[in-house]
């Protein structure tokens, strides 16, 4: 495959083409979906089941919503890359949705049951999303639409086989919130992939313009609002566990955020840098999840939720170039700073929380760090596996702007 | 009345005046509609009739938000008319949904019964609105905001005797989203006064830019995320029958988007079209529509909204300028792609999914024909009939901007 | 502390530095709030208090979207200072509410009682800080972030004395949508502060664009689409109390809507002003709060909006550049307009609707009234000893754009 020029800034002609290439893999990765659905999926509801899916309603909507509008939104900070981080989004969300919905269950119950498609299932499904929205943030830009589409459909598999190692059979681990086997497993299955695929060899479009900064602050709003459904989801609605998950992770965020205001100007020449406040301010939401539902009372989550925003925002000031400059390893949206850095501190505290309270929701502490280790090896493994296999649909180092892939305005030169 | 200039793209001077025209005309409206209230509507609750209130307010609130949000911003594509975009979609919503209020329960039940003004009639007055914007977006540019406004107190009054004929009384059909009631007869009435308006002689500030374009993809994505609440809006929620138009809607609408994604570069040049993804990766909402509760499974819902979102894509990429060249109907967002022609292959499969599974809540077969041909006479007679009366109200041919009727900021040459 | 240059539109160098000020304040501020949680904080949920958590936790979402996405994108009109617009209305929601917390159980039971933080506590936090952002909407622009974090430090105090001498102790006030706790106390705080700071020197950058009239109206939609959640949210979910406020709400906020639509070119040459509406379009929702959940009939909830709609409107349209010329009174939002005129409507309907209809909920006539005095009074006060206070932290007349404070992209010139 062959994907050529886009718009090389200041000149020469665009021509664009993906031809048939994406088209056909979409419509095969869409059929074996369909036969996996028509084959093991059905829907069987009764009254009792039923009565919750509610509330699960509530939240999957909330999650989704971080999904198409958190992540995708957040993502067009990127001038001319707007088109391909909200498309993208929704491409990635559903093949992995998809995916996931069929996946999470084989791993836990084999071929020979049924799969049973309810409210859940979509919101799990979009659990693992936002693993993958997580790596697409790592090589936005970097990867071409069918390296993605690969991407969206293989990803949620090891995802799933990393569930069941750490949240189920093997270690049975506690993160209600996803920190180690969502955002942990996101950031570095997509750093990964960043550091298979390399450098790219021109970033003098990896820029942020004043419009596409506020555009990028939706995302950041909606995913800061909903972040809460994400952490309880999973709880069961009207419990003292989910009230708790929920006031824990509000405090965690308002602390994350005050901490990024006072971070970043302190860090960088005394002005507020978007990009920080556009992302540290979220790392709160990352670190508590693993003990979002326990009893740590409110300035236990004040607290953890202040050195996430802290030690995320030194990640976007310093850590991301060091990463840049010393290991070559590129993180188009910093998801080290993010996702990364704050879920190895949430894994620590879930470690750590233990031997301090006593909650029957609390994990054992060697099994939590054991928990980080397995998906750090697994998540890097995977990615890597998986960035070899992406290199053979593309050999295009540079890093590409919507006239790459998308029908773009006649104004596009100047970017969003 | 006179509209006159705006601004001629490359010079003329703008000249804008609606004068008090229709500032009036709205006060008359408004005076009407609060006479309505006065002498029809109470509000009678009770512990037991507001116990289901809870679930209906938040089913309320994700279709309104369809409405202000999701059409609003949908149609900011225009990149000179944003502020008609989002500004007119709040004043049609707010006036259709007063007449609906007012007239769904006078067709139910004539004029000797006072009106009970609960959540639900919100609710349903947003469903009623939802038609009204579909029919906007046919017209959008073309007519001047005193047609507007008449055309979202009158389609109000088509749009109920149509629900009281397909719904209720005569046939009883089955359209728990809307497919028929709501999609069809707001498509096919738009579709009917834009062809009585005639097309528009100067269509070149009918184009997107790349702000616009983004903007667009915000009226998308809260679409995509609120369908299921429009579609199970009007069920009992927490029940199998709720669940299960939820499942199937949310599967669905992830098959048109997959689809969009896979066509619309085969059928445009090897590249995504915005316009395509920013439309008919929704097209899946509007086909399941009338089966969303059925037990069609998993793959059913995939299936329809798989062919939905290909038909739509196809749609949009050449049978609108057919449409356009052959029989000089000018549809300014593409609702026959969106709404149309999804809502006839919803239709027809409420036709044929019952002669497949055997489902209490399934339509008889003939019967969902027969609505769906009512339908589009109902919308096509009462869209011209409209038509013709709106034309009394402005001889202007040209597609408008913003400057027209708004107080435009100074860098308004460029547009979004 | 010395802020400087920033861009000076045509040309002079940006000179950058709030220096290390801010962020040691944040620091210390923050530090503060941690010991009062530390020492006062606690979690402690059952079975019975968590039950009804989950629709609090529906409406603590919507309240706090219409903070950060509301308020946040509503105050982006300002063309050159959209990061300040949606950055600082985090910041300020981030620290009122956590001061809010504290302080409002503290004036209610005093220093001997532990506070409970749940997910009411964040519903009654972000009531405050509605309050707080309303009067951020006053000052944007002429404030500095060090005095923007002692504003949102100091004024939940204030607030929270005001409602317990209007609300709870002394006289016990009908106003469960805030009409005069929230709104009027958040207005007149805003100009007492506005007042005291003076008019700024050169308001030349305070305009909007074609963009930021678009970001606006993201602010505009979704205050109002969750208005409802705002008023009706302290009240028990699913009761009849519960329905009518939601109910009256939503058509005060379409008649509202509508009269804004109406008025707004009678009183403007001919057109629909942006800016109106932007703002008189939520009149309805500011007015109706003080008598939402009283049964007022719908007829009573529409007249309510629509006066308030034609009021805001004139407000916009007339009043403020009166308060500008005759009184040097500054107002960048216009939060007179919107907030402050309404209330007062709103208030004096408190007053009167119990002289007509008789209803359990209503207030005292003569109590409502005081309750107006006495929240204008505190407000006003209090407001102005803050802006005192504030002149402190800086002594700069200009009106600031966003690279006083932020990194901004290289085409900031050019603004949203």
């Amino acid at each position: 495959m062959n994907y050529s020029e886009g718009l090389l800034l200041g000149g020469e002609p665009k021509k664009r083409h993906m031809g048939r290439t994406f088209g056909v893999l979409a419509l095969s990765c869409q059929t074996v979906i369909l036969i996996g659905f028509g084959v093991l999926g059905e829907a069987k509801f009764t009254a009792e089941s039923s009565a919750h899916s509610v509330q699960v309603y509530n939240y999957y909507v909330g999650v989704a919503l971080m999904m198409l509008v958190g992540f995708g939104y957040l993502m067009t900070f990127l001038r001319w890359y707007g088109l391909g981080a909200v498309g993208f989004t929704m491409l990635i969300t559903c093949i992995s949705v998809e995916v996931a919905i069929l996946a999470e269950p084989l791993f836990a119950n084999g071929w020979e049951h049924k799969i049973n498609v309810d409210v859940m299932s979509l919101l799990h499904g979009n659990f693992c999303a936002a693993a993958c929205l997580i790596s697409f943030g790592g090589v936005i830009g970097k990867l071409n639409p069918s390296q993605l589409l690969v991407l969206a459909f293989v990803e949620p598999i090891f995802y799933s086989m990393n569930n069941q190692l750490v949240l189920t059979t093997w270690l049975g681990i506690a993160d209600v919130g996803g920190t180690i086997s969502i955002h942990m497993f996101g950031a570095y299955f997509g750093l990964a992939v960043s550091a298979v695929h390399g450098k790219p060899v021109d970033t003098s479009k990896e820029k942020s313009s004043t419009v596409s900064d506020i555009f990028s602050f939706i995302g950041t709003t909606f995913l800061w609002l909903f972040w809460p459904s994400f952490v309880a989801g999973a709880i069961p609605a009207g419990t003292p566990e989910a009230e708790t998950a929920i006031t824990n992770t509000v405090l965690a965020l308002i602390a994350s955020t005050v901490m990024t205001f006072a971070v970043s100007p302190l860090l960088c020449d005394g002005v507020f840098r978007p990009v920080d406040l556009q992302n540290a301010t979220l790392a709160g939401g990352v670190a508590i999840g693993a003990i979002a539902n326990l009893d740590i009372k409110p300035i236990g989550a004040l607290l953890v939720g202040s050195f996430a925003g802290a030690l995320s925002t030194v990640g976007f000031c310093r850590v991301q170039e060091a990463l840049l400059t010393k290991l070559q390893l590129h993180d188009s949206c910093g998801i080290h700073n993010l996702h990364g850095l704050p879920s190895i501190l949430g894994g620590l505290a879930s470690a750590i929380v233990p031997t301090i309270i006593s909650d029957d929701n609390a994990g054992h502490p060697g099994k939590q760090l054991a928990g980080v280790a397995v998906t750090l090896v697994v998540a890097v493994t995977s990615g890597a596996l998986s960035g070899f296999a992406l290199k053979t649909l593309n050999d295009d180092a540079r890093m590409a702007d919507d006239s790459f892939y998308w029908e773009v305005a006649d104004d596009f030169d100047k970017g969003l």
